[in-house]
């Protein structure tokens, strides 16, 4: 058994902020699985098996590339942005954790990604240049009530906070329900960003408040930034404000 | 005025986590401008000026990056990891912010970066699978309480936990002071991670828990990661233990 998983992040839709590592991972790989629109991102090659799922079928995805490096094939899951920030390496590990013993001699390798969060705080300015916190939003795996708990902590704690899957088809609307929450919390003019497909052709950035916030405007593409205390706009003539989290707390 | 100002994440140590974009910035750049060891991971190429600086004079080299960008040349300042997180990006924005009026018609394009939480993450599993919230221990620039209240806020939101800046020359136990703090608030067994020197020779990986953890473990390298209960460990024969967050909440 020389098989090998390596644990792709493609970073978020742009070639351009692909590493190295996982640039000769996906020319390295025997079989390439994963999401069918991440898939089709890995440009094909001869002789190489692709095999694209969809978006909720991740523990039998990971089961699967499991099995084919336990055969000794090299394999890559392949996940939009880091593979290790709400992606599949979680599946991964939690697959190996109540599967096969013999998954647990494998040759596992995690290869970081640009994050969208990252990307998204890229085209804003500098939004996560302070303490900050990661929350998903998607409820298929854990109860609302701990969405909720996490989202008052975060605002009590002053932290920026990045939203992940802020709607889905199943829940279009929590994201609305988080900004009510917020609401309770944080001032009215707590800066709000929202990172439409970033990197992709339709990219669309919106700067807003959260008494303004509206959740219409929020897909499953989007990333949504909340600002701190610290965050603040930087006016420009003709161009869209920059937008940063100061390094001194208030 | 045609310059133009990257701020270019390098990745942590590793040139295997470099972006292509970033690349092609290095590349492009008339000057490059960082901190000392960063501007040294940067290849030599004639023609192009390089400055490197001290690590406490972030300010001082945002302004000198913006002015040249000002006279229209090419500069690329240089961060470790991805400069938005913790990083140059935030110090270039604030340097704008207090800085000469033209510097917001300048061209400044911030070039994300896989940073030390997601390369340590993933030599660990993937601990970052769910929630989390990244603080720096820094208290150069927010008073300790504030950290106090933030470390406090992400223990109770059960929130896995990533610290930058964990140590310094000039306060080398904060890190215990975080450790103590954080063990009024969650189980002795809850994970800790500490990643030193990730993608260097000198790389070293230690797993732990909260009650076992020791501050004198810990340097300026070290990426220190706190469980969160849904943090779990896969044991292995021969090898370092898997470390993954289930993305089901308990």
């Amino acid at each position: 058994m020389s098989g090998r998983l390596y644990v792709v992040g493609l970073g978020p839709a742009d070639a351009r902020w692909l590493t190295g590592e996982a640039q000769a991972a996906l020319e390295e790989a025997q079989d390439v699985i994963g999401y069918a629109p991440y898939v089709a991102r890995v440009p094909e090659r001869t002789g190489q098996t692709r095999l694209a799922s969809d978006n909720r079928v991740e523990i039998e995805r990971a089961r699967e590339a499991l099995t084919r490096a336990a055969q000794g094939r090299i394999v890559a899951v392949v996940s939009g942005g880091d593979p290790g920030v709400f992606a599949m390496a979680s599946a991964i590990f939690e697959a190996v954790d109540q599967g096969a013993r013999e998954w647990r001699d494998l040759d596992i390798r995690v290869l970081p990604g640009v994050s969208a969060m990252q990307a998204a705080a890229a085209r804003l300015g500098a939004p996560l240049g302070h303490d900050f916190c990661a929350i998903s939003l998607s409820d298929n795996l854990k109860p609302w009530e701990t969405v909720e708990k996490r989202l008052q902590h975060a605002a009590q704690g002053d932290f920026v906070i990045a939203l992940y899957n802020p709607a889905s088809r199943a829940r279009p609307t929590r994201i609305n329900d988080a900004f009510a929450l917020l609401r309770r919390h944080l001032p009215g003019e707590t800066f709000v960003g929202l990172a439409k497909s970033v990197g992709r052709e339709n990219e669309e950035i919106i700067l807003t408040r959260l008494d303004a916030a509206e959740g219409d405007r929020v897909d499953m593409s989007t990333l949504v930034v909340i600002g701190a205390s610290g965050t603040r706009r930087i006016a420009r003539k003709g161009a869209r404000d920059w937008v940063y989290t100061s390094r001194q707390a208030t």
